[in-house]
């Protein structure tokens, strides 16, 4: 059983309502499929007066459209020099798309139209619905998918600009596409319209190419979960870029992240919202819930979905993703003509763990005749401007040539070529081809790929563009977001070999360790104890006392020195009602702290069990271990040091549930205080394997509480070497 | 006295050579001023197979140079289809500025012939010097110092591509400048030569222009320092830009600094070697001996250089802070066509510490006036995609009268306005002219700096660049780097303020404190006590014990427990020889206490001057106090919270030295456990002034040691409140 597998229990197991059983069966692969590759678009509501209307037709007649189009106006008999038809029914024959750019109360009755007239796939533009028309607009959203399901049709929208299909040549899409319309391998799925020009034009301007872009507005039916399903399954497709506001559907998303792994076909996602402004500023614009966006990185990082800040990082990342030539290691050959690009690269590389090692010997020989007297020949290289000058002497290919050596030194696992592209033909334009030829020559010939990277970003020209695609050549926009972009990839890649070559382990579903009446609310910790241990978790030994006698006899048989708590269902906060004492080490002193508990317990409930007698343990390392419930995620596992790195740092690692030990170990590797786990503070290191096989028993038994779960939280999991015990916890169940 | 005369001090202190102020003397701003603007110039060594003579008489070109042009080359008659002469004797009268292309061993003759001609300025190209020459190369370095001296030359390079004075129109410089050369307000100071073609590229595709720009070389005579001092004068100049590999001279450098942050002239600086990895690319290039890149970090931030980490943030944030329109506060009001924009600016204000605040009552009113229904009157504001579509209705200039609302806001301190720049002129050219001079208007009206800003990192057309500049708009280069900017920005901004609001305080140079035989070594810590306390610093009591009954009695006297820790100037690590015992609360334990670590100490030492008897502190906030010497920086301050702060998370600030109280109150600020000090784990808060009035007094005592200064550590000081005590120190000394 994989993570997807789990997942998709998961998602079985919370249930899928009806009505969304049925919206999905609207928006399968297979209809997805001909919805975005139309040979026939009508478009409905098509005046001059109008500038969306304008903007589709210059986008289809960019995406080079060859198909049938209608043009539909309820008044006008013509518009933009063609006929039009009064209404949908009125075509001779079904098209395979309506464009809908009626106002927002004519919606409905055009969706009628297009059941009536055969059509099974629209785009709706207008705006008022769950995107800011308050109640009544979410009432009119309701409906608007019934009515869909009804008249079974694929609806995109609404409140959405339509879609970007290059590679099959067709662009229903209401904002201006500056061509070229620029064919490749990424596909985009954008929770935003208006940032749709700006990705096509920064795409073009890199030599990105697109395979199926598309503005999802509302997702009323289509969802963009639905749009990555489908780009995963589509063969144009070699890496998929999200703009996202929110996950809808977070267990389906990490299934699809799960796969899109499998399959080796990278996500990256802008996902807004990492601040509270950021969270808000998504709120005003599409209603959704804000998780926490902390769960939402550690998500993401779990199921291999590369997360990046800005439009250019997801870009310049997709764009590297997608071009074919991924390093796969983390040694780093560099050749350049500049000096200063050297310092530069080498500070980026360190700051995302690519290391640039010293040339084997052989390399460093060859190098020595090829290079200038004054040249030094290590790695990264500068081949110094004499490549720059001096065109006409045997200088001239210097950098083809050094590139060559380095790209055959043993102990490099890829290369990053800096080259300048011109931005028009020189007065020898014979020159550069010349010279990309040699770089292809050099790159196909490679045993290691070799990443070309220009100094900074910057756009191509078209000419600069043309030359780089006559010779199959992909050049990563600028060092910095570039090594932004390699340090992804390299991330992503070492995901994928790791998910490889772990073992599908096939975990049993939590087996239910607790009883079937959970109480609402929190437990008493002796019941919480017994839940654990049940779960086998390592629990620090202890005795439920009535009174101080009974404390005394506990403490002899356990040991001193003790603590002893007072145990309540209705104390969660034990220490703040003076209900803890610490360190007692004679038979008096255990007498009268468990007098005093007990007492302070009684004073503010009636519901105390007794008072929980433990030995005490010191030395060793105090870890907080919780599982808590989000919203959109549900079951999520933070584990991190006590102290200050818990209560002054916020120092913690997250994971949705399941895990296992494997990804425990990864966690606590993670921690800003793991140097602690290692004995950085005189202590004993602490056995990551043991800690992380217990991390994982807490993790099931929280998650086999099921939908009551509310908290589950062990603070200290005491660790002295291998020795693990928790010494406190708490858990709260309740309505979910 | 200002920080910057107390720079100047320090440096009359450590000295200037002979030959170091002759050097100077030939790099006066009096004397660059002429250098950067030559009427006449003389290539030296033109020949058409030299690719340099080729892109420096484009050059000249491309800058509009219409002085007077003369080519040198010993053998050739003509070159370029020019005459030649062959030599600078030859020549019928001086010109302002040779550029040397000559081969290295040739160079010093060329010089000669220089000063024999009456010239004062060259520029030489030739490698092969203190840059990658070795032992031989630097003692060239040395001699050609040694001849401009001779020979009065004011000489840039060797290793050297020239400069581009755009503000003059002149620019002999050895690499293609993409025309056309745009004019403007940075300056630029480059410590690389390759890169110089990128940044004038990058610049110009973001509408920035240059003053001056200079490749340094490597710096024989102009120094990259003179050419800041001479940008700081210079009226052209508006910011400086920097890429350095090192700060070759930091004490001039941040007097320089200082200067700058007075006359309210950025300096934003992409200094290399953050990482170990770019330390040794810088050194491999230049031979510069690298610091510690923390201390480099923390000076530039407390003399308010701005420092960046990509050419493209080095250009962008220039290119703002010289813009004139230069955020003042941190309310920012936003305005865009985009709710995926709104989105990503939220997120990356959080980062930078912007604040989107609500608008005011009035604003609010006035939006859902102007806006479309479904849209939401909220910052960041999004008028929606009806701006682009309908152009032909009211709604054409919603995005014009949308800002004009905003920049009134009372509550705001600036806007960012999201535009979109054409890329070649529309069907109806006049409808961009519009809305550009519309935003110019709105701009030059606006009681608030208005920002303009594209969504994307993209180039600018030349259409584009033209029509911003028609309207004298300056757009800031896409979010991301565009937020950084601003970010940048506001700091220095907040910086200028606090340093014009600081009384000009003037310290006397440190009282000497110590005895004049200052120990080669480690100090016992009973001496090291008797200095802090002569400086002021309330350091716990303690006696010096010779024998147990000694401290017996001396704990009584200062009250138990106690601590008792050996006394020896040649044990620095006296926990790890058993030479410290702790909370001693009776008679025999400090007795016996006593006699252990007498007994550790004189078992590794004859040097024990005996036990120092302390009482112990309890409770309370431990701080790390540490001055260290950093072989460019000199004395540099360390402070940081103890425990798991310093010992695992290397949580330090850091400042070079001289600090006031204020400046201490930054640094404890900046702490990652900053929340300790304001009490975040129960203890009562810290004093921050009491500690920084300490701490100032500590780092006065640390820089009174003059050049024999190696540590001084306090280790713990032990703050409860405004109760401040030196627990432990530590002060090595020795020759410098």
């Amino acid at each position: 059983m994989t993570q997807a597998d789990h997942v998709a229990v998961v998602d079985d197991e919370h249930g899928v309502g009806q009505q969304d059983r049925s919206r999905r069966s609207l928006a399968t692969p297979q209809r997805l499929r001909s919805f975005f590759a139309p040979r026939s678009i009508a478009l409905v509501g098509a005046s001059e007066g109008s500038g969306w209307a304008r903007f589709i037709l210059d986008s289809l007649s960019t995406s080079g459209f060859g198909g049938d189009l209608r043009l539909v106006h309820p008044v006008r008999p013509q518009a933009f020099g063609r006929p039009t038809v009064p209404s949908l029914r009125a075509l001779d024959e079904p098209v395979d798309l309506a464009f809908v750019l009626a106002p927002t109360r004519a919606v409905e009755g055009v969706l009628e139209d297009a059941a009536a007239a055969g059509i099974h796939n629209v785009v709706v533009l207008a705006s008022g619905y769950g995107d800011g028309g308050g109640e009544e607009g979410r009432e009119r959203e309701r409906r608007l998918v019934e009515r869909a399901v009804e008249l079974d049709l694929t609806l995109l929208g609404p409140n959405c600009l339509g879609f970007v299909n290059a590679a099959a040549g067709v662009a229903p899409f209401g904002l201006h596409i500056v061509p070229p319309l620029r064919r490749g391998g990424l596909g985009v799925v954008l929770q935003s319209g208006a940032l749709t020009s700006n990705v096509l034009a920064f795409a073009r301007a890199h030599g990105i190419g697109i395979s199926l872009l598309t503005s999802m507005g509302n997702e009323a039916v289509i969802t963009a979960a639905d749009v990555i399903e489908h780009l995963i399954d589509d063969d144009e497709t070699r890496v998929i870029g999200l703009f996202l506001e929110s996950v809808r559907d977070p267990q389906r998303f990490l299934a699809l992240a799960e796969r899109a792994l499998q399959v080796g076909k990278p996500i990256v996602a802008l996902k807004v919202g990492r601040s509270p402004a950021g969270q808000l500023a998504a709120l005003a614009h599409t209603g959704a819930v804000a998780g926490d966006d902390a769960v939402v990185a550690a998500a993401f990082r779990q199921f291999g979905v590369t997360r990046v800040d800005s439009l250019e990082e997801l870009l310049i990342t997709a764009g590297l993703l997608g071009s074919g030539t991924v390093p796969t290691g983390r040694r780093m050959g560099v050749v350049t003509a500049s000096g200063g690009a050297c310092d530069i690269i080498a500070d980026r590389s360190a700051d995302e763990g690519v290391e640039i090692p010293e040339f084997s010997e052989s390399t460093g020989a060859q190098l020595r005749e090829l290079l200038p007297s004054f040249a030094a020949a290590r790695n990264p290289l500068d081949v110094t401007g004499v490549i720059l000058a001096d065109t006409a002497t045997a200088s001239a290919n210097l950098g083809g040539t050094a590139l060559n050596a380095v790209a055959a030194d043993p102990k490099l696992d890829f290369v990053l070529n800096l080259i300048s592209v011109p931005v028009a033909a020189p007065p020898d334009p014979a020159v550069p081809e010349r010279r990309m030829a040699d770089i292809a020559a050099t790159v196909a010939r490679s045993p290691i790929p070799i990443v070309n990277f220009s100094a900074t970003c910057s756009d191509l020209s078209e000419y600069g563009a043309d030359l780089l695609d006559r010779h199959g050549l992909h050049v990563v926009g600028g060092i910095e977001f570039g090594l932004t972009a390699v340090g992804h990839a390299i991330r992503w890649n070492e995901m994928r070999q790791d998910r490889g070559a772990r073992p599908a382990a096939a975990p049993a579903p939590a087996p239910r360790v607790a009883p079937d009446d959970l109480p609402d609310g929190a437990w008493s910790e002796a019941r919480a104890r017994d839940l654990l241990v049940a779960a086998g978790v390592p629990v620090v030994p202890a005795e439920l006392v009535q009174d101080p006698d009974e404390a005394v006899a506990a403490a002899e048989r356990l040991g001193h020195p003790v603590a002893v708590k007072v145990c309540s269902a209705s104390i969660t906060h034990k220490s703040d009602i003076g209900g803890v004492a610490l360190g007692l080490g004679e038979p008096d002193a255990v007498r009268a702290a468990a007098e005093s508990v007990l007492a302070a317990g009684r004073a503010v409930t009636d519901d105390v069990e007794g008072a929980l007698v433990s030995p005490m343990r010191t030395g060793g390392t105090e870890l907080f271990v919780g599982v808590t419930v989000d919203p959109s995620f549900g079951p999520v596992l933070a584990v991190g040091l006590g102290g200050v790195f818990i209560e002054v740092l916020r120092d913690v690692s997250l994971r949705v549930l399941p895990v296992d030990p494997a990804e425990v170990v990864r966690m606590l590797g993670e921690l800003r205080g793991a140097p602690v786990l290692a004995g950085a503070r005189g202590t004993v290191p602490v056995d990551l394997q043991a800690v992380a096989e217990v991390v994982t028993k807490v993790a099931e038994c929280a998650r086999s509480l099921g939908p009551a779960l509310q908290v589950l939280e062990i603070n200290p999991l005491w660790v002295d070497g291998s020795h693990v015990e928790a010494l406190d916890v708490l858990v709260v169940t309740g309505p979910s």
